[in-house]
């Protein structure tokens, strides 16, 4: 079973979400076990101080070096397994499904999650990877977390149950899923494609198959350079390409 | 005061968030309300079902069209302006830092976020904007939806309180951050940089804006093709890559 581990100030923030729903689910199930530290808990000051003013001056306060480096060491020694250690800052890696895939390997890993204006630049030596979830500014570093953790979880098994399933979606073959209807045929006169409804298994692969590429062209065409497509597939992504040129200059 | 409001077959999931910790602050100040709507009160079967399985077959079930059409349609109603619909897919436009400062002057913006293996293709044409937080799959558009929720509202006049600031930061300037220190200023022998000590404010901007520009070059090289450098700067960027590199090779 994975451990799964939080460092915050706001350590109440993560169990109604991974307590809750799919998450909560899996943690019953045994997949894994979430466990929220509270970073106050490595003060020694009567104000559990955490944060501090820059250096050099400037407006908001940055988390001081060593609560940080106490809680991490502490809780690191709590198990016979180092935890693969993980930050958030705009400087690190992009986390992906790849990187999702790849945390989905450890037995036991904890986040580090910032508030405030930032951290001590000296923190970082702590961590095993550094990751960004995009070029946004957020509060704090719980929201990223609970991100990597549902991309996580929700790849072990046992996680989605039954009636899911993390094969057949996007990012999964290299493309963006198919689009995707289910009942009813006609919505206000919006028709689902009649091929869906024949009950031809190859027509049907086929129509997914090239929906699955026209809507990569058009909307992430970046991620066609690692997919092998076929002469017609290439056609198919040119075409459709093509056509919503037309369709926007029309408009 | 904006009014931010969800749509989601776990509404529970956002207060715990959204009614806490800074959060919960911006809302008591006024800065932004948050209203959160359970799909299921838009459906009228006694299971209150909101999925149902793919046309074409397939593992997993689809959100339904119906309940999101209406639900969307009769929150749009209940005040005198129409909401900004958001979706979110794979196939949308990566959020970013640009994206959250646009949303933030909205007045009213309804997010709808789907479950299961996805949603039937045909409830995206009532989406004012598409978005997709990055290359990852999650297990439902909750956590999307509250880290956009949160990057825009704390962009928002009075949503960061007196003692912090979204002014000086990464992105602001096209650039990663600068390092920052806060004390001590010897750490276990990691020492902070002595001109952040000296006192020289014409030093310690020059120091920054060096180290934002190093950052950058390092970690997010294509972000300074949005940014004029000076000619030092250049020099400077392009030293820390090959220093970088140098270090790689020798390890």
């Amino acid at each position: 079973m994975m451990l799964v581990e939080t460092l915050s100030v706001f350590p109440e923030l993560f169990d109604p979400y991974l307590g809750a729903s799919i998450m909560g689910r899996a943690q019953r199930a045994g997949v894994f076990r979430h466990k929220a530290y509270d970073l106050r808990d490595w003060t020694h000051d009567r104000h559990r101080t955490v944060d501090d003013a820059p250096f050099g001056g400037g407006q908001g306060m940055l988390m001081k070096p060593e609560p940080i480096f106490e809680a991490v060491r502490d809780i690191a020694s709590r198990e016979a397994l180092r935890p693969h250690v993980v930050f958030f800052s705009p400087c690190g890696r992009r986390f992906d499904q790849s990187v999702a895939a790849r945390l989905s390997k450890m037995e036991r890993i904890l986040f580090v999650c910032g508030r405030y204006e930032g951290m001590d630049e000296r923190v970082y030596e702590l961590a095993d990877e550094t990751l960004s979830l995009g070029d946004f500014v957020l509060t704090g570093g719980e929201l990223p977390a609970l991100v990597v953790i549902d991309a996580m979880v929700r790849l072990l098994p046992g996680a989605l149950g039954d009636e899911m399933s993390a094969q057949d979606e996007s990012f999964s073959d290299g493309l963006l899923e198919y689009a995707q209807y289910t009942r009813p045929a006609d919505f206000e006169g919006r028709r689902v494609p009649e091929v869906l409804l024949s009950g031809d298994h190859a027509r049907i692969a086929a129509w997914r198959r090239q929906s699955a590429v026209e809507r990569t062209a058009l909307w992430r065409p970046d991620l066609l350079e690692g997919v092998a497509l076929t002469e017609a597939e290439q056609e198919a992504a040119r075409r459709v390409v093509c056509e919503d040129q037309a369709g926007r200059e029309q408009s």
